[in-house]
């Protein structure tokens, strides 16, 4: 059997995350339908269409390998989005809603920034600029969108979820 | 029925930290074992102290609330370690296992980072300054470990998965 190295790594993790995107995308409409405000609604529908550019940015990373495009279970975005649905269940109606998906959602952002900041990384030690250059590309909307639902949390979702 | 309010939320969310944090505990040696170098090792070993400590500053802030320490399922850190234990039987032995562990550990503390971060929020809003302390204490220490192991995967995990 071959040596497992950073190659197998950085191309296992890639599948991890494009099944994840493909989730994330998949999960994204539930959530601007449960969120109360129009802003968080709002913020949802945006990052469904970055995700969209994720994925086909992905596709890309996958080109330049020369592999075909391909998810690989993550048990991680499973999990993570299984949580945001019972917090969608649990707090339907209440005024603690929108903190709880901001929350639920934040939790996927996160995921996301540490997944593509380990696969940008592992790009540039193999030399392949033009895929450090797309990961690149989405890591920083992943953390733009994670500091803008801070921000609305702040302003919004945590006022409206102390208003018993 | 009651209306779900912050504090119902806040509560919920410390239970799924305390029974992330208690996960995170049994699964460090394991990664601390199974690590190549003394480094990663060393890493981990000091991380589980850390963890300790995150876990009884969790107890304190059940104790502000008044209420029992106590854990709560969360199927996200279920998935992230479960990833992590996969990683750890496929790239055992492998040039790329240390790359592999390090990725593991980040998206753990990436997941806690989020969840912190929203719980110190969450504490501010609720006015309960010495709960946003201890969680803001817990968070500042799992940013440095990230950081940590984005250190230690630039200067000697990558390099060595490199080796085939």
């Amino acid at each position: 059997m071959a040596e497992k190295t950073l190659d197998d790594l950085f191309y296992d993790t890639l599948k991890d995350i494009y099944y994840a995107e493909r989730k994330i995308l998949k999960a994204l409409p539930k959530m601007a339908r449960g969120a109360q405000s129009e802003e968080l609604k709002a913020a949802f529908r945006k990052h469904q269409e970055e995700t969209q550019g994720h994925v086909e940015r992905l596709q890309e990373v996958f080109e330049i390998l020369g592999k075909r495009a391909q998810g690989k279970t993550c048990p991680a975005i499973d999990g993570i989005l299984e949580e945001g649905e019972e917090m969608l269940d649990e707090f339907k109606g209440q005024p603690a809603l929108d903190a709880a998906l901001v929350s639920a959602a934040q939790a996927v952002e996160h995921h996301e920034i540490a997944r593509y900041g380990t696969l940008r990384r592992w790009a540039e030690t193999l030399g392949m600029q033009d895929a450090a250059k797309l990961l690149s590309a989405t890591l920083d909307e992943e953390s733009a969108t994670d500091e803008a639902l801070s921000a609305l949390a702040e302003t919004d979702a945590n006022q409206r979820a102390l208003a018993a």
